[in-house]
């Protein structure tokens, strides 16, 4: 057993710390560990974070061909999108919401989102969805959709490095999103367009299937999270898993659950390196990023 | 301002408690006050939920036509259709997970599923894809499944009351889920079967743009609950909005956001009633429901 | 392995519904047990609680003598204090703080205290002090100081019933207070009045030495909760105990371990019955209380 | 308002990141303007960190005088005597508790501490104890006896450093501890050894009244962070304040309010500056102490 070791004012990120330190060195030394193995990388995030300033480290990882599966909720598609052309601002956790609403300002926890993003995202959408529409005989699955948004978009997205490095973007839930409020309106002109998410498991499958190794970097809870996992029972679970969450196990929620739950139901490997790291993401991944590279 | 009132053993739910106390009693007046108001009712759950007690709570709200529209995750569609067939156990939070996949076990925080439920699910669904298959012109849209699944169920099940009573089930992330496995599965029999997701904007929001008023009840937090509350932007916002949740919104992420930040986004409108829980809801549904009925 | 059971609309609080709800099933069957058993029982939580309509079921418990030891912290003696005199208020968890401040109102999460509260305090207390100063010695210990308190007080107080019934009240960070507060300005009359908080140890040492068994109800966390597990150390730890709290175990603090924590350090019996239950105090304790009696 | 950027791989803490990563750089930025504003700097954190690698920090900042005022629990003082000594080691969240208390290992979270710890605590305690005794007069106050067990220590210690540089150690509710249940042991011989708490009061409030500012960094909850807080409503508050904290305020604990509720009561100034960054302590404070530095 190692010992507890004191912190100097220079020390970097150490095990020896205890708690959640711990945790996080961890989780560097089993992503490095699934990097060396050459794992199949799955990186899952919440919309949330690809509001926040985090969205630069998702493109940096998919530049650089870092991971090769993104998985993420319908809402990191509206703000990687919109972020492509407008600004998001910082605000407080305790702003007055009737306030911003009568100004037109969306907040999400200190984030605010001015509502002309949203405008944005309807002019852009409509040539997107108009693309689609004809290249893809007028029914799409999200990863199709995804990447023909991230064409269209600039180096600053993430999106664009997956559509340009052929890593495919999953959004199972994706109508669950401005972008999917916006096919309500694109359906009264084109009733016949579609999106249809059964069109992306197939290939999701294969990836899954025919990996050697695979590994997890799922941030946050929600959809994304447990797709990730998921899918990796068809090959009898994840071989490195990193979970970094601020939810709790014990209303059993998927998106508290620890990684040892996924263990019993073969969505992680019995013998497989997984840690959970209790923290915001914010906090906790730019860390993690740093002590990989 | 009212005062603090001291319980006595035999104190019913008391606003004058104060914490979460307070907060719950105020849950119990907003749903009163929904219904009074004859407000259209969406109800939005997490899937361990049905894993959970609180499925008879949810079949009995159905039963009753208490609720209007239900909104879930797809794994809640998995646990009703298969808690019809086969029993979950309860177990622990600290169960050794290695241990219980060997035995072929899978954990959901402290109740137990094995492994025949989804041998279960895997027969049942084939036959229901069958069907809709036919019926829906090879492409169902997810309320079209949820309500062919409840037709096959019995009165201990959630869907078949939907179904019965006419109250549409969307799950817009439906694929997420073992039913989404599934469609991997009957899809390398059919190729052109598909669940088109944008199916089912129209009509819900048809029921948002009509209805007069709307209220939320949203337990717990992730798509179910992001679906129910955005696609009330339609309108300007729910009328009445209760939130159950056990997450934090310190991290931004949807999932903890209190109902105040839904105002901001004109998800619920600035003079609607709402209050946040913080609870688990296998503790704090059953007294609210006790309390509204 | 029991069923999980699906709740009807007049289910009682069931073990058989998962999650929390088993959790505080679970917490009730022990405390049945534990006085069945004729555990001596030690109540401990915080001072937030006092300020709730918590007060009221720990009046009705030390009323009963359904508990032997009381172990708390400073501020829960203030608020016993205050309230016997004045109201507190219901308010928000959002309140403008600063605009509060003004009015001399302070804040408790979603309670309100005026600020005359504590002019009350200071009266009450310079006389409490007097007699103390004198029947004591000067130097009173915590439990001595609190007994005297509870004898000016009525029926609506905890420390009145603890006074009357013989149930030592054991505050060991009781400077930590408004009570703590007044010293300072007593002690600029009498220098040499004290309170030596190495007084109380003997004492609560012979409960729990000469104890059959004991028993805990841990509310909440902090120097209560430490206070009251450690001490039974002397005996090789509690034969029962429940803890209620809504902090987490993931940074390494004593206010979120969970009773299994307890146990390695013997403040727990490794053939004890305990639990955690996951809830705010002001829903879980009245269930739980009735649930017991 | 400034806008959210993106982050690089070599982006240092950035204010411009949204979430906590926004509350972590605003925290460095307040302890920075304390410092330059000369206000007296209260220090407080619990004792799970005095047993983690953060007693490192905690050394280096009391070498160099960048506190004026620690205020912490009895553990605290117990971690920080026996790791003078001995060494406590890493182990993991879920570890078998009943096999640790079988080899008489002890867990806080992921930290082991072997049972002879205490034993070279009892030793060392028995002959400070008889130091107090007779340097004293019999009743020592909690800083007294802080000061005095600092000058038995090496520079490994925080107390060493404290007592050297003359920073004054409360720690109000000491005898909750294992110190604390020493003096029940050596009060067998010495009936009139004590710890008079409120022997402490006046030096702290003198520290409070004649300070022309002060700020408070406060780690973590419970006795530390209220006493810390607590004790500035003698001069209408704290001028800057910072907490790090993994509790939640929705049950109106102490442990679990941010800044902002502190304002009512006058424990923090309407007009100072506060942040409460929601983190793990192991995680948040070298960052932290790395941007001031």
């Amino acid at each position: 057993m190692e010992n507890v070791k004191d912190l100097t004012f220079d020390s970097n990120l150490s095990y020896n710390t205890g708690f959640q330190a711990t945790q996080l060195a961890k989780a560097v030394e089993i992503i490095k560990r699934m990097k060396k193995e050459k794992a199949t990388v799955f990186l899952s995030f919440t919309s949330n974070m690809v509001a926040s300033g985090l969205r630069g480290l998702f493109v940096e990882l998919c530049k650089r061909k870092f991971v090769d599966v993104v998985i993420t909720a319908g809402g990191s598609i509206d703000h990687d999108l919109i972020r492509t052309y407008k600004n998001y601002h910082i605000g407080d956790f305790s702003m007055d919401d009737k306030a911003l609403h009568k100004k037109g300002i969306n907040r999400i926890g200190n984030i605010l989102v001015p509502n002309d993003c949203y405008v944005e995202l309807e002019k852009r959408m409509k040539l997107i969805f108009e693309t689609c529409y004809s290249k893809y005989n007028k029914v799409v699955a999200p990863s199709e959709l995804t990447y023909e948004i991230g064409k269209t978009l600039d180096e600053k997205s993430f999106l664009y490095w997956c559509s340009k490095n052929e890593i495919p973007v999953y959004s199972p839930g994706i109508t669950d999103s401005a972008i999917g409020l916006q096919t309500y309106f694109f359906k009264q002109k084109k009733k016949d367009f579609g999106i249809d998410v059964t069109k992306d498991m197939n290939k999701l499958a294969q990836i899954v299937l025919t990996a050697d190794k695979t590994g997890g970097i799922i941030l946050g809870g929600g959809i994304s999270k447990h797709h990730a996992i998921a899918v990796n029972i068809l090959r009898g679970g994840l071989d490195y898993a990193v979970y970094v969450t601020t939810s709790s196990p014990w209303d059993g929620s998927l998106s508290g659950a620890r990684t040892q739950e996924a263990v019993s139901w073969g969505k992680i490997k019995e013998e497989a390196n997984y840690i959970t790291v209790d923290c915001d993401a914010t906090i906790a991944f730019p860390l993690i990023v740093k002590g990989v590279l």
